[in-house]
Order: C-alpha cells, then structure tokens, then sequence
C-alpha cells in the first residue's frame, strides 16, 4: 500500500469508488470510507494504518500544489489597451505595474471606424501566440477610449476621431473574440489612473491629474476610487470655468480652463493680450507679423526673458492656479498632477501655476495639497488602462 | 427520554460529556456520541430513536432561536451626536434613518470645554436606562464636532466655540464611558451625509452638500464616499474661489464664497453695492440710514422687489451658481444640496442660483446635476453623525 491507486484498488473491493471531481476532497472522501470501513470491522488494522498513511500524505501533497497553483495565479498578468485616434497601444503588465511586453498598431478609422475592434483583436491573438501566451495567464483586459463610455455595458459612443458615432459593443465583440474579459473607461480617466498608480501620484488615494493637450482633460481619484459623476462628466478639469467673462468654448460656455490653457489656449491668450503691449518683443513681433505662433514657442520664448511671452505664460499661470486651487479647496488631494503637450514647459510651468495655487488655497490645503508634474508621458495611458482589469482579480 | 438534560444523562452514562460551548454544536456533537454508541451496540434502537427525536427537535428550536438572535442583531440601533456651540443634540435612530428618540443638552464651554465629554456621557446613560437600553442594543456611536477631527484616533483640536483649543481624546473619553464605539467627524460632513442619506439627496452615490449659514461649509460624497482630502480639507465648499480680486477672507485668502454667500457676506455684498446703486430701494435707504440690515431681510426685501435688493440677490446667486457650476464640471454630481439659514430664502434662491449654474456647466452636467434645497433642517446633522455608526455593523 503505498500508492493513492492502491488505497482506490482497496475500496473498489468493497464495491466503493470515489470521484468527487476535486483531487482534494477525492482524498478526504475516500479518508471517510476507509473509516467507516474499518469501524464495521471489514479491514484489519494493519491495513487501515497503511492506506490512512498514504491518504494523509497525499492529502499533504494535494494541499501543497493547491498553494503552488494559487501562487501561480497571483501572478497572472494584465492587458493594458490605450485606444487613440491615430495608434493603438498595447502592453501586457505585470501586477506590480511593469511593462513587460509593448506594441503597437495604426488606427484604422475607415468604414466608421468598423475595422478597429477586429483589428484590436487580432493584434492580441497574435502577440499572446508569439509569446505563447493563452487567456489563463491575464487576470483580464482594461482599455482607455476617446468618446462617452458606458462602464456597465462596455459600449463607446461618440468618439469623433475614431469615427465611432453610432453605438459600438466593444466589451461584447473584444470578450467574444478574445476569451476575456475587459473593462473600459474613458481616456483621460485612465491617464489619471496610470499618474496615480505608477507615476507622479505615488498611487496615493487622492490624486487629480490634469492634462494640457490640444484641449484640456482630467480625472479625478478620491479616496481610492475613480470618480464618474451621475452621468460619466466627473473630471472635466478643462471646463472648469476661470473666467466668467471669458473666452467660449466649445461646448458652448464661456471661460473654460481649455479656452486659456490647452495649446491652442496658449496662443488665443498670446494673440489677446498682444493687442494690448506695446514693448520690446520678438513673439509681438511675430503675432504683428501674421507669423504661426505655437504653445511651445511662447513658452520657450518666455523662458528666454521675452517680457510678452512672460505676461502670457503668467497670464495661463494664473487661470491654471485658479483652477488647481479650487480643486485643492474641494478635493484637498495629496497630488494634483500636471500632464500633457504644454507640460513639457517643466518646472517653468509648474513652479509659476504653484505659486498662484498658494495665492488661491487656504493654509491647510497650501501645505498638503502639491503640484506636481506628470511622470508617465505617454505611458500614462496604458499603465492606467491595464490597472483597470485589476477588477478580474 | 424527553429532553435535552435527559440525553446528556444518558450519555453521562458512557463516561461522555459533552460541552463545545455553543448550544447548536454541542446537540450535533451529542448527536454523534449517540450515533457511534449505537452503531457499537451499547444502547437498545428504542432508547436510540427517543434520544434522536429529542435531539433533532432541540437542534430545530435552537436553530429558530439563532435565526431570531441574528434578526435582532440586524435591528441594532445608531446613536448619534450633534455636538454645537450652543447645545448638544442626542438621537436613537433605526437602521432605516428614523429618529425614534431625540433629546438635548446645553453644551457647557466653560474650563476650557472639560465639562462636555463627561456631560455627553451622564446624559447617554441616563438616556438609556430611561427607555431600558444597554450598549447591546446599538451598532455604536457617531458624532459630528466642530473643529478638526482626526477620524483614525478619534482626536479634535481647534474647535474654538467649544473653547477646545488643545487635543481632546474624544473617542477614547466616550468609549471608555459608555462601552460603545464611536466614529466621529467634522460637523458639515455628517450634515452632508445626513441629506444624502435621508434628505434631498435620496441616497444618491454622488451628492455635494452646501451649508450657507454664519459660515459657508459643505461636504461632498462621491462613489458614494465621504470625501475627506489628505489632510481633513476636503468639502470645504466656502473657500471655492469665486472673485480672485474679491474681499479678503478670514482664512487669510480672497474672493472666497463664504465672503459673498453667508449670512454676514450678503450683507457685505449689499453694502458693497450700495455705493454704486442710486435708484429707488428701502434697502439703500437703510443702508445708508446707518440701519442695521441681515441677510434675511435682503431676501425679503427683494421678494417684496426691492430693485436694489434684487440687484444683491442677483450678485450672491451669481457667485453661488458659479462655485456651484464648478462643482457640476468636476464632480457631475447627481444633487447639489442647499442648506443653512440663508437657505431659508427657498425657491427664490433655489431658481436664481440654478439659472446661474446653467450659465457656467456644459451640457452633460446641466442635464444630469440638479440645485436643490435641503430638506432635513437641523435634524441633518444629527441623522449624518448616527449613519456613521453603520461602520460597526
């Protein structure tokens, strides 16, 4: 008797076979058998010591591959999508948050938009077969989308620059096509994410990211959870409104933080406030001039002591740190996290925005609440889309 | 062989005695004992089946009691405190929200506030033995104080109209003398929490509270959380800056709401105002007559007309709706609730501070976050501060 075989060749005599379904529970039933066979004196002593010898082992054994297994499944991975109007990223992440894989493929926003889901799906398929890779190795997928997203549903709508305007079951088709399953937020939504998690956020529990693009985008992490808002709009830093009288904007309203502080922003400040300096400078010259002017161009030349490009570098500065300051006032979070195009002016920007967030905070906020800049760039993204399939743990 | 004392003698007999220490297992162990003693052929099958019918029918009775236990447990009630400068409210409330009893003491801030804690906890106890309580009938306690809380010790500090000026162990003090835990936070975020939860707010996950009394205060639940911000800071509403070139604040800062929205800020906008205003108004007239003028009578006083008070009005609900606004654009926020005594002013303030907030959100949150007044009154607070005990459920 020193085998499991030998211990089920005992009970089949006695006309007993277990087959529970679970080895473990085989093993403990076949444990109560033997007992109650050996109650009603139908196998010696000897015997029972020896077959109870070797269920007690391999019960030990069981459990031992059991843990092994759950260890193993602790360390399954996560498929990171950051779906944009030009490429599709891809990463598959370890759950520490390490890119251990990357690729990516064009957007083809063709035909509706029609052939990006399929496109999604055949890149995944193809890549796990190159890393022989299945589905059992992900805990799931998570994706981050331009247009209004409905989590509970996975579908997308709205998203002009992939030609998404009708209603798309992206979760359906990605689920059906793939084996797993995927969670879907909003873009800017899981940039916030990926700030908070791996980047400038030091995965803090209250954390407000901020991104200057060609327009202006957020999300916002309180307490830990990603907020939504009734109808999806929470995190809409770029319409925060900063000036009642303002610029108007394209959704409409007046003074949005998007009007003075996005790219294009930079420079409708530039050319608003030209009209009103008369000194010595070379971007009032090039306004004057009917030259293009860019974002980047006003903050280099800024950086460079140009006195108009300080006054209009000031003069997003202050909207910004009106803007930050009253998420700091409301939110109070560790890190309000600048990321995007403009913020790669850097520590000429962020000390600038700082110093007006001070002048619009109340002490308790100016001395918790920081101002940081993004870590992640491009990254953001997919790090914060990945984190999503956290949820299929 | 009729009862349960009548199976443990026979036991007894066997030289076994049974005691797990839980009723419900000890007649399942007996019930074992019973069984093996049969199947060695010690007792005789009458004395066997007896024993087991006493057996099943005492296990049956005890699982009903357990059943009952449980269902009681489950309508455990929630002790809350609303402790002000003035007087300290008490409530024993059930787990559905309703105040089934309510009474109050004076809060006694003389020597430095050391009468309050011990005062809370006389007036408790004699509560309680009053309508036959203990401890065991509650979930625990919760509690909203002015001051700033520290939630993890249950600790407050600076809650000047309590002359508490240095750290009060509240929590400790509290449990030490009623045998009852207790979770405690900030007066306005319990007040929140009590309109979101049984006010306008229709336990919606997402609700910012606003509190327009001698100070502007407000708190903000969001995923259904109580937002508190890294430093306790979080929800402080009256510090949104609404004029960066407005009347300095006592928090050291400008153009906060509160300098606009409270009580004592109508007044300041009306006086304000009235430097500029030459037409027809009795409240002009008062002004300028050296009258003393409030908040309320501005209200009126518009109600009635006043074209100068009209103007006012005008003024504050601009200011509200614009901190109200950006409310809605970062949060998007099923219900923004309106409370305190200037609140008072109802539908007239409601409507003009609505139109306002349209003027400054974007369409999806014009749509989806709705301005209402608060409906709880005073009892905000104190409903707020019991629903905090549900954490010791």
């Amino acid at each position: 008797m020193q085998t499991l075989y030998d211990v089920q060749q005992l009970l089949k005599k006695f006309g007993i076979y277990v087959y529970v379904g679970k080895r473990l529970w085989d093993i403990e039933m076949m444990g109560i058998e033997l007992e109650s066979l050996y109650q009603a004196g139908l196998i010696q002593p000897v015997t029972y010591a020896a077959a109870k010898h070797v269920l007690t082992q391999e019960h030990e054994a069981e459990l031992h591959r059991e843990k092994l297994k759950e260890r193993l499944a602790v360390d399954k991975k996560l498929l990171g999508i950051d779906l944009g109007g030009t490429t599709v990223k891809f990463g598959i992440l370890t759950r520490e948050g390490i890119i251990q894989q990357k690729w990516s493929i064009p957007t083809n926003i063709e035909d509706n938009g029609c052939h990006i889901v399929p496109d999604i799906i055949a890149s995944i398929n193809h890549h796990l077969n190159l890393y022989q890779m299945t589905s059992d190795d992900f805990y799931g997928i998570g994706m981050g989308t331009p247009g209004t997203v409905d989590r509970k549903n996975g579908t997308v709508i709205g998203a002009y620059n992939l030609n998404w305007t009708t209603l798309q079951l992206v979760k359906e088709d990605i689920e059906k096509g793939l084996g797993m399953p995927i969670a879907i937020d909003n873009d800017a939504n899981v940039a916030a994410l990926g700030e908070r998690w791996k980047g400038a956020g030091d995965n803090h529990p209250d954390v407000t990211f901020i991104t200057l693009g060609t327009g202006v985008g957020g999300g916002i992490i309180a307490e830990g959870e990603l907020l939504h808002g009734v109808a999806g709009a929470a995190g809409e830093i770029g319409h925060i409104t900063v000036d009642p009288t303002g610029f108007p904007c394209t959704c409409g309203k007046k003074g949005c933080l998007e009007t003075v502080a996005s790219a294009t922003g930079v420079v409708r400040v530039a050319r608003h406030l030209s009209e009103e300096f008369s000194g010595d400078s070379q971007l009032k010259y090039m306004i004057d001039d009917g030259q293009e002017i860019t974002s980047k161009l006003v903050f280099d030349l800024a950086k460079e002591g140009d006195k108009f490009a300080l006054m209009v570098v000031d003069k997003v500065c202050f909207y910004l740190g009106l803007a930050c300051g009253n998420i700091g006032n409301m939110l109070n979070p560790s890190d309000i996290v600048i990321g995007g195009g403009v913020s790669a002016a850097g520590e000429f920007l962020r000390e600038r925005v700082e110093a007006y967030f001070k002048e619009f905070t109340f002490p308790q906020v100016q001395e918790s609440t920081s101002i940081k800049l993004a870590k992640l760039g491009n990254d953001a993204g997919l790090i914060g889309a990945a984190s999503l399939a956290f949820k299929f743990e």
